[in-house]
């Protein structure tokens, strides 16, 4: 109904660029792979996918804020508000955010407007005071002051977990999964975010400058306490072990259809940025 | 399905007391106003109703940020960057607008998913880039420049016109109106819209600081050309008055059911603050 008057080009412009950078699309690649596995691959997936994505970005345009995490540079060129300035890096966070909700609702997603409203009001969660953004807002307050393990892991399932569990979950019922389905999707999900961060928090303390494109060592710059710093590196490698192989005991029901999720889960855990 | 996993205690808090502060509440009066010319007035409407304040709420969170329209005060509290902090103030923006895609999606806002479904997607539209989003973007781009009559309309069409735009067709399909009514019920959001902006020009013109809890004379202070200071205060008063019988004449098929709707158009004239 309500149609668009005009789009201000500097604002597009900064949009694409927070979202045309790069980076590894994690998350509409589980929503597409976990559809895929339900046999369903057009360019429905796609869309969600492309909402979900939209999400992620705009979350990493306010985060690199320098009122938020303060960061220069982001897969090596400069943040949104380096590029551009602070006032459109929030303009295009905020109008990212809301495409999001544009896209999501499209058509093609599903032809069930039922199941397009679910996918919606989950993501609005998934990004919301109780996922991704409360997630920040407890890492925030978090900041020089011990973490326990437990606070930790509370806030990594809100800040990075919501989103990935969303992306699993959220392909199988695009792709009319059975609920019993979809939980054990929602469950991968959960381990993808656990081994995401694992892994992260791991690179965050071997990896160097230059393979990660940004700052290094900067959770102990900031003080944050991260699991590695409680666990140890050896404790933190076991526990990604035994997730890759939860991860796979999960998957074992779908045979060499689940091959491409398993190996995404291996991706995680062996990337080196 | 993705449930919420812990609402941080001062993000919740920055939350209300971004949106719990006092305020007109012209928005959703106004979807519950045009809902009830047809016949609707129950909870739903006023779920649709405080999605829409969500937005509008984020939007003042945002634009008063430091790195956008600077501003210590709001209906004379302080705001929410200034009471909290600018990390919590984004945040808190982020996860309101976020949160207004949670509620609108909300079973008893309409039976029809597709309903639903279309005032979310179009709540995204008047609320992103083409919308308010764009609208604040344009604002901020024409500080200390000249800007033309068609400029400041435009942008004033997109930054308070829109969300007015929507609460009003968006009362009309809450409660089934046809097609054509519900594109009278745009139009009449549309001059609401321009009679907000031409009476709030008027005001910071006109208005003494106390009346209205906030700085005045901030637009011309700013640089920005608005269309009182292009017309004069005289024409912008006739167009006001011009605006209002225009209301009118388009309300005037339904009888003594648009007296509510025409006195909110009156009272935005008439408003002091």
């Amino acid at each position: 109904m309500d149609g668009e008057v005009r789009r201000p080009a500097q604002l597009m412009e900064a949009m694409r660029y927070a979202v045309l950078g790069g980076g590894k699309r994690l998350r509409p690649i589980l929503v597409a792979e976990t559809a895929n596995l339900f046999g369903r691959s057009d360019d429905g997936v796609i869309y969600a996918g492309a909402a979900l994505e939209l999400i992620h970005c705009y979350s990493l345009v306010h985060d690199d804020l320098p009122a938020m995490d303060d960061d220069d540079l982001r897969r090596g060129q400069p943040t949104v508000h380096k590029a551009f300035d602070e006032a459109t890096a929030i303009l295009a966070g905020d109008a990212l955010l809301t495409l999001a909700f544009d896209i999501i609702a499209d058509a093609r997603v599903h032809e069930s407007a039922d199941i397009r409203l679910t996918l919606s009001r989950d993501l609005a969660r998934a990004a919301g005071i109780g996922g991704m953004a409360g997630g920040q807002m407890l890492d925030l307050e978090s900041e020089h002051r011990d973490r326990t393990e437990a606070e930790i892991r509370t806030l990594q399932a809100m800040k990075t977990g919501a989103l990935l569990r969303y992306a699993c979950r959220a392909g199988a019922i695009l792709a009319d999964a059975s609920p019993n389905d979809a939980d054990r999707l929602k469950r991968f999900g959960e381990i993808i975010g656990l081994a995401f961060q694992l892994a992260d928090d791991l690179l965050d303390v071997e990896a160097d400058a230059e393979a990660m494109g940004k700052a290094t060592g900067k959770d102990a710059e900031a003080g944050k306490a991260t699991l590695v710093g409680l666990l140890g590196i050896e404790a933190t490698r076991a526990e990604l072990d035994k997730l890759v192989e939860e991860a796979r005991t999960l998957l074992s029901p779908f045979g060499e259809n689940a091959t491409p999720l398993n190996e995404i889960a291996r991706y995680i855990i062996e990337r080196k940025n």
